[in-house]
């Protein structure tokens, strides 16, 4: 294996094993707790999980793999703070959504070569990206991934 | 930048953000809102910062640069859970370890040149490294900045 082979194969793992980590989790939870707040005052369980599919729909758009597949949640989950709004799907959608984008992402991920990770993602101009070669699209993947450990750690808190 | 350049940049990049969100974080908590629990019945932010210390000593280990700075808190902060044990040091003393031992690894990330981070992490054989490559130095770095992402998420509970 090359370096680049490695590095990709590295970040990918850890990609992968976050998401493993949060289905295991939601398998666990049942709706009631997800319905809770992870901690008094805080965001509830529902609420990470939509933010979650919200912030990996933007990633399709950054790394040139076609279309959102739920843009609706980007108001609900991004935009606003929880319970600034009561229309958001219901956790079983919420769930099957997740599932399924999580398979539709690993199928685009699974046709990636190892260097096309080392292109520009679509939020960088060519120019700036001759510059800064870093903004590339597996840096999406290491911010992401970030993201969602952030997340992962706070979900934990509802078993 | 070589590939191979780029993607220990990002990791590294990852990693010294996340110790820096860290930082900012604990400059925002008082000992008295460390000193609580991230959510009831949960671990307090105290026990999260002495466990982050405690694991990041692990790495000096595995990353073959010397000894751990604070072997003392492997006991209360990795063996043991919060709360089971009264001897652990007072907050301003975890304050400055967690200074310290960020400017140590700091200093010895920084001697290191890119390709360096692909040699085996201290945990491994040469025999398995030789067939699973990815068990390397650069790969302690990014399951450590997965595990501080999943506590900062944590720790931001306290605010």
């Amino acid at each position: 294996m090359t370096q680049t082979e490695i590095a990709v194969k590295m970040v990918l793992d850890r990609w992968n094993a976050s998401i493993k980590n949060v289905d295991t989790l939601l398998g666990l939870l049942n709706d009631e707790k997800l319905l809770k707040e992870i901690a008094p005052g805080k965001n509830r369980g529902i609420y990470i999980l939509g933010h979650l599919i919200a912030v990996h729909d933007d990633m399709i758009i950054l790394l040139n793999m076609g279309e959102k597949v739920y843009p609706e949640l980007n108001e609900p989950f991004i935009k606003l703070a929880d319970k600034a709004t009561d229309k958001i799907p219901a956790l079983a959608e919420l769930r099957a959504y997740w599932t399924n984008q999580c398979n539709i992402m690993n199928e685009q991920f699974s046709a990636m070569k190892p260097t096309d990770w080392f292109e520009k993602h679509t939020a960088v101009t060519a120019e700036d990206f001759e510059k800064e070669p870093i903004r590339n699209k597996l840096n999406i993947i290491i911010t992401r991934t970030s993201h969602l450990q952030y997340h992962l750690g706070q979900l934990q808190l509802l078993k």
